[in-house]
């Protein structure tokens, strides 16, 4: 059964309550990085906003920042990206009373009494996962084609063999247009390439080498001496691994640092809300979010992921949220979003993703 | 690269320590379930005991039982079994000094420092399975010509459509000579047979059916009603499953009873110690062991399981114990035995039988 | 703020749809152990059941079991106990139209809209435990006096020299007037009290002692030898740890038997049904439980507790249910019920009892 | 019984491998950030390099940092703190075959055949930690005199009235001399001294506000538009929690940026290496580190703690490390590091920090 895309039922602005609405009330940001009092915060739905009379859509939104009008549109900023005049929208009632409307059921002919059920219940490590794979690989089939599918992954991602070649036939299958990862990640992966070790074990007979543990800061220090990834990938005559594979597919990463880091490798980016922008960046394109093992990245990511995406045609379509994870702790955590279009799938991201890889025909 | 039986290297008893090492002293059982003061307890190595000058392999170990002699062989028996009068061997030491010999390193040649290390370390779910899964590839098309495997199921094993279908395979493929599970596991499995839902979800679609919590219930109660489920499999026309295809391929499958249970089916065997016995009798013949999703029968299991197995030809062989849960306390709990043969794998059992399934080519 | 105990409310029977309601169906049992097709199965719910024109309360239910009238009363029974003939109650329905009332909403007063969140959102190792723990130290104050308050173990709830001590103390001071457990809990606290060692480390300071592997199982052997515990703790002069509390005060306990047991211990009850039938004796006088560090025997007590009891004056009061464990897969699971007294917390049960008997002030 | 110092073996130099020994051989590093082939990388114990003969201690040590020697002391260097000309030792051995030496058992008059077991069997729910505890009471009230206590809180730390109300006692006690987090955990507890609540419940009922889901937006808003932390505590009136009883207290803490923070609150080090120098900073003078329920910080905290410290008058004393955490992986992960006073516990850290509070007698 192929995949189709749920049609977006818009509003009905003919209803009095929103006929009716007065215009959103604006406020100036009383200085850089502070909203006014009473400053609207942004759900994960489609979110529309009074002006002139007329409703406007945020075409890309992000829970928890402000809605800015400006140049005729609704830009959806972060607190410390405000700037000191910025016309914040106030007010935080949601059904039209001060011209905000928050439309959480467009996507509502889906079947809803089934999947509210799979919502309430949560998942657990004994949750049948069979369909959801199924239907996975018809979306990533569609989205190959139609979106823009985009990785996130976490630190240990790379260090299963196995795990790893598959997630590079991935991209090299068309399958990934952007992945979003740390320093550990991109280091493990090129130390696999680059000494055929994960932390010092070889990574498939996990056989330990001779002072191994020197291995990852070995590689840490020879990209920082040849001063890029990139440049590493060709001095090194790297041919393997998702890194590797990236570069040589076109597709973008972005590593974001962060305290647990060594090194770093010089392409991560040490400023954490630069290292945001950089990833909402990708998020801004992206039909289908899939993360993996990490909590850090994952929280982040679905931080900045909405529920819908407005393609370039104006169509509203969904946003497909996967957050994979062997603790149900984690997977609850960001599949609890009130969102139909979260899943969640409890397992070892190593084994998920030769499923996938499988399921694929890859 | 073919699986290959580790050689098992027998002690010297040349050596003067076990040349001249007393017998064993004999105590007899005091009263029916009762030992011995200072009786000897047994390991899962293989164990020796001089009697009358002459060394004795114990040959059907277990753990924390009791070396009796008797018919000119050492017997190792459950407190609860031993009667009035057993000669029970005592005495606490290991290498001869009481004619007991704990010979822990007999397949010493296998890769030590490797091994060790990777004993060491436990296994989390950031430890790479690749080649864990390889080598049970090959083991498992190995014991499948010249060895028995045996399979521990936890209660929400067959909720998953996949995961049922591919443990169907696997039993019909003849990778599986018997089967140890519960209750719950069963019923779970014959309702997915009879009226294709899951705790009254469809298996597939996760639909909930109208009044489908009954539906595990009903399952029961007709087997029940038929009186077995042999007759069940028959009157129901039941043709797709796990248990089914245990029944249908010769597999012999232990239910034992559990203070959770509903019902209980009719084959479950009420009185644990009784189901202990019958666990037993399939652990007997067994090579391999793999438990999956459990902690109840895996621990179960796992006491009863030595490392090794004497075959009927006399050759000293290892069991090969395997222990899949997606956490790492209870694969841990399970895998820290000392013994080289125990492996753990951190994921979800759905996908580990999936994996297996395709990487057996079924 | 002290305990008050909410106020049930009974259903209206004036209600057309009562009034007017048929009586219930009943159907003999077609064998010993086997319900008629349509058996009406319980929910942990009050169920009122219409015969001869009177509404009848199951006074004392149990999930998944069935209604059978005699002598003008409904008993609840398991499948395996109902003997051919008896008068089963068949019908699905849960409003009347069937003479089938099932009363989810009796203790309605309480602050719903506050708990209905709490209990939808699931307990997390991030959720707040303050207000539960207050809530729970007048809970207990209050059951001491009027209630009864039955706790359940787990198999290594006694490995801890505070945990162990916290609830001897419990014990004593009269908060404890049952304690469901298995061989391994009883085992352990035996072993601690007459060898000062959990399984051969001893008890307090972690040591080794030498030889230690071998305590549980002279523990064991011993009270065997002894002939029951009551005999052991006389003969080896026992004066602390839990059971021996149990002793002493006069609580009882049940030992259920699994198959994960060694010995066992005299007082083990084998038959895994004949167990369930004198934990559930223990249940059906408790008004408060709380399940400890066990996935067995918290989901085989949470099966057999509905959610009110009726008491001697013919009062309808909630029965508060506990779970404390450290895997929210377990927590969330046996809280899951639909009950509003349901409670979970997501800790080591060690600190969880240590707290509480700080907070009891023992 | 009080806590005393272990003391520490310095090596005995005149031995002849470390009398012969060379010197070590230095290079400089080849450009900004980058280390010399052959580098050597720190461990976390006492590392020793003889330069003119006379072997000298690296005084405030590092792991996978290199030593550079410069003002006649060996400073330990992260890779991107290096700079161009660094005299940077290299050599890849231990025992002074290069004039490198690691001394790991510095510390060994304490009890070895116990700890070393501790230390191997990892650390699970299962655990006992009575005499952890205890333990740890006696070192709190000795470096409350003659250390400095670290405390690494994780982002839910501050959800939980008890533990919020009980860490504060800590600090207000004397007990903590500096704390690491990140901006979540910081912009909770103000949340909750702000506006009583926690993600918008009452932070003790757990009572959902009206628009609760604004309040710690609204906090960190009103946070950014005074301008400060401390100017928010004045204006606002703030008079509880942990953030606040630092800043009363003089006690330093650093708030290190994330990709998943809100806000920020204006204290927080945007740039992930910053905010690790302005960490170590606090780290360099710490006697004993506490994690507790956070894996980022733990990870990033123990990475740069050493286990041993030297103190101003040359004293060598050990470095005390717990991770508290309800995860056995997070756990294992932490105190896995081949150090003895590497200690974990597993649990909920609110009922850690609970039993911290009474067990000091605050």
């Amino acid at each position: 059964m192929a995949f189709e895309l749920l049609q977006f039922i818009p509003p009905d602005f003919t209803l009095p309550a929103l006929a009716n609405a007065p215009d959103a009330r604006m406020e100036p940001a009383p200085k850089d990085g502070v909203a006014p009092e009473g400053f609207h915060a942004m759900s994960i739905f489609p979110e529309y906003f009074k002006v002139n009379g007329e409703w406007l859509l945020a075409e890309e939104s992000r829970m928890d920042c402000v809605p800015v009008y400006g140049d005729e549109k609704i830009h959806v900023i972060e607190f410390r990206n405000l700037k000191a005049g910025d016309k914040v929208i106030c007010g935080r009632t949601e059904r039209g009373e001060e011209g905000i409307l928050v439309h959480a059921g467009g996507f509502a002919e889906e079947n809803r009494e089934e999947e509210t059920f799979a919502f309430r219940q949560g998942h657990s490590r004994e949750s049948s996962f069979s369909r959801d794979y199924d239907e996975l690989y018809e979306l990533l089939r569609y989205e190959k084609e139609h979106g823009r599918i985009l990785w996130v992954l976490g630190p240990a991602f790379a260090f299963d063999y196995d795990a790893r070649n598959a997630f590079a036939k991935i991209i090299r299958a068309g399958y990934a247009h952007a992945v979003l990862a740390g320093n550990a990640l991109a280091a493990h992966d090129l130390e696999g390439a680059y000494l055929k070790t994960a932390l010092g074990q070889n990574i498939y007979t996990q056989r330990h080498q001779p002072n191994g543990h020197y291995n990852h800061l070995d590689t840490i220090n020879r990209v920082r001496q040849d001063g890029s990834i990139k440049s590493f990938i060709e001095k090194e005559q790297i041919s393997d691994g998702i890194i590797y594979s990236c570069e040589q597919c076109g597709v973008p990463f972005v590593l974001a640092g962060s305290i647990r880091d060594d090194g770093p490798l010089p392409e991560v980016i040490a400023d954490v809300y630069r290292a945001q922008d950089a990833m909402r960046e990708q998020v801004r394109g992206a039909t289908t979010v899939i993360c993996m093992a990490t909590m850090l990245h994952s929280i982040a990511v679905g931080n900045m992921t909405p529920s819908y995406r407005v393609l370039q045609d104006g169509t509203v379509r969904k946003i497909y949220f996967y957050c994979v994870d062997i603790s149900e702790f984690m997977v609850n955590k960001l599949t609890d979003r009130g969102s139909l279009s979260s899943r969640g799938i409890v397992t070892n991201a190593q084994d998920f993703i030769v499923n996938i890889a499988n399921g694929l025909g890859l």
